[in-house]
């Protein structure tokens, strides 16, 4: 088995970055939407959260996309 | 924000049980390829567990597909 989990949490809270940037939303304004705390958004965002599959659901549809499509731009992201 | 969260886990956790039984898989078989207790495996499917991404990519891992494809299938499921 793969050890790609740490990777998967660093990639998906790229991806995040990415898509939040492209909507024009700071943290604060992204984390009001999801009802979650700013800091919490920049800590996903830096892959250091073990995020449940609800919440990276629930930031997926903020975000107006699905969470398959966002996990698969986050499967895309190469390794450094 | 649609409030789809917890169909998500139920067909999430369908989809796997039926990927696991495809691969011709117990419970037990499985849980110990992703080295986590049967009776957690057996939650998952039935939707009642919130897994983080971590441990969602690990049964994807261990199933030879990727997170994103199983999540697409997940989100294919039509509600009943």
């Amino acid at each position: 088995m793969k050890n790609n989990t740490h990777h998967l949490a660093i990639k998906f809270g790229k991806t995040l970055r990415n898509l939040r940037l492209q909507a024009n939303l700071s943290q604060e304004e992204f984390a009001h939407l999801c009802k979650i705390h700013r800091t919490y958004i920049g800590s996903i965002e830096r892959g250091e959260k073990n995020i449940t599959l609800e919440m990276a659901n629930r930031v997926a549809t903020v975000l107006g996309t699905s969470l398959s499509a966002m996990i698969a731009l986050a499967e895309d992201i190469h390794d450094e």
